[in-house]
């Protein structure tokens, strides 16, 4: 991380994103991490000081008080070098950046180039994420039936995600923490989880995600309710077929763009391609979302052990939607994550 | 919210941050909201259209591709006009800002100001989340025995929650969306839930934290397992009257710093002040923790409706904790939102 600084100017790099945190020390929490050619410290409230010391035994921990005290212990680390920081609140950027003598630059990217390549431990917690996975949706499966609304089987998802060692992840674009949406409320790509019950002849998306040791695995499976109309079996093998030939693109050296428009081709030649309204995929790792991003017109070139996601869907306004997603590893033929059956489950 | 802009010579008010969103439109969601003297107007991409326009229905809705698409049609609602955006990352503020004519103020602030003071649409969604909190403490109280884990707990209380109509809050900084830290954890403030078992003698420090209909409320509970030493017994003790303290100092017009010192004074009585690493409590609202914070020489001035927590603790390392939390409304007399009892709960 430090030459990837160097190779740009800068001689410090200042973390204080959580996940940034947690991939530099092994801590998650409230922090700043500060790493220079000398040392790498980890700055906490008195709060997290034990804790700290605990999950990053090979960093210098320094307790603070927030506020000025924690600024001036920041600044006395980094001292007079150029930093970069990743992508803080813009108060925290300002803060530090009128304080240190030679100012701060915001790097967004420059963690994220080294995180979206995931080492061994990492695809080993991806890999078991994969199978909390699994699990989930053998419970949805046993769950769904006409009569349980959608908390109901929310909260029976969340209940069996905890006792299998996952968490819900911190996302706050959503009001809840995954998505179960019966008949027509699948047709908001990001339903809110109510209280509406199973009907006979629903189509119920179930669009989980779970973080396995700091690791998040997303996926995505449609279910019938019963008998469901030809219409709505044509729209969910097309939306199938467009996920493999998402997935079959996944190649080592592809770009983004051929990935995304593998799918849009395949939704096309169906009539679909008006009803699928969100990107094709995104990166998974310490963030719900991260690179790369699987979309239109991206031109980011695939690497090995990259984690994303493949999640192709269409959305018809009031009445259903169906929505298929896995995570896989960028290998030279991809490695899925998660490997619940995607053919029609009928419960 | 314009009239706080106008006062400051801003002509606009620009919010990117989904707590800001919801309070301004009513849609929780990834979005931009602009307002101006002539409309508020919701920039959201395609996949958030059709959620977007049935929950903000009094403001105009705008659907816009990710990118170049969306900063386009920011820029066009916010024309030559001044604006001040709230604190979102410092990656997106630098897009805007650098194709704004009149350029972008961070303004964290702003929104905050007058979030501080509930509505009693507000307020009366955060009564009810008291209430569902109560019934997650009945039920811990039912769960916690000798031999149960940590994450057990954690995994029925979540359940309940969402049952409930309540969701766990998005907070960046912890791994877990609740605490159930057993003996020795409960030292840590922040602990992470583990598959520790609780045994007899044990203190169990219950964090929860959930959102009603966006609203958050905070409560801490610490349960008894069994006999406890004497010793802590007399912790206890000390953490419900410095908690009972700081209660009684929570009135209109007092400063935050006086409530901290209520709090501080007590457990000093004790010689127990130097146990206590962290603030007295914080604002609760759209956020886990906004204004006012109640922490050492925070002259904030109380005003009636502000929501916050009161939540003295002691942390003995290697030991156990003692953590006791309300969450409240400032009134003449305080009012609680949380009434699980505070006579030390043997389990």
């Amino acid at each position: 991380m430090l030459e990837y600084a160097r190779n740009r100017g800068f001689e410090a790099v200042f973390a204080g994103e959580p996940q940034n945190i947690y991939y530099l020390t092994g801590f998650w929490g409230e922090a700043s991490v500060i790493v220079t050619a000398d040392e790498a410290s980890l700055v906490v409230p008195a709060l997290e000081l034990e804790r700290a010391r605990e999950s990053a035994p090979e960093v210098s921990v320094i307790g603070s008080d927030r506020g000025a005290d924690m600024l001036n212990k920041v600044k006395e680390k980094i001292g007079s070098r150029k930093a970069i920081i990743d992508n803080v609140d813009v108060a925290t950027f300002n803060r530090f950046a009128s304080i240190l003598p030679s100012g701060l630059t915001a790097d967004p990217e420059g963690l994220m180039t080294s995180r979206k390549v995931k080492d061994d431990a990492e695809l080993a917690f991806l890999a078991e994420g994969g199978k909390v996975m699994d699990r989930l949706y053998e419970v949805t499966a046993e769950l769904l039936s006409p009569g349980i609304d959608e908390r109901t089987v929310a909260a029976a998802i969340l209940e069996e995600m905890i006792r299998m060692k996952a968490d819900p992840p911190a996302y706050a674009n959503t009001l809840n923490p995954l998505i179960v949406a019966t008949g027509p409320n699948g047709s908001f790509p990001h339903a809110y989880t109510t209280e509406r019950k199973v009907e006979k002849g629903d189509f119920v998306v179930c669009d989980y995600v779970l973080r396995y040791f700091g690791y998040v695995v997303d996926a995505t499976r449609t279910f019938a309710v019963g008998a469901v109309s030809e219409e709505m079996k044509r729209s969910y093998d097309a939306v199938l077929q467009a996920q493999l030939a998402g997935i079959g693109a996944m190649k080592i050296g592809a770009k983004t763009d051929d990935v995304d428009r593998a799918v849009r081709s395949r939704l096309s030649k169906e009539g679909l391609e008006q009803y699928f309204v969100h990107g094709t995929g995104h990166g998974v790792g310490l963030d719900v979302h991260e690179g790369p991003f699987i979309r239109r017109g991206d031109q980011e070139v695939l690497k090995e052990n990259m984690a994303v996601t493949v999640e192709p869907g269409v959305y018809f306004k009031g009445r259903y939607g169906v929505r298929i997603e896995d995570s896989l590893i960028v290998k030279e033929k991809p490695l899925l994550l998660t490997h619940f059956t995607k053919s029609l489950t009928v419960v």
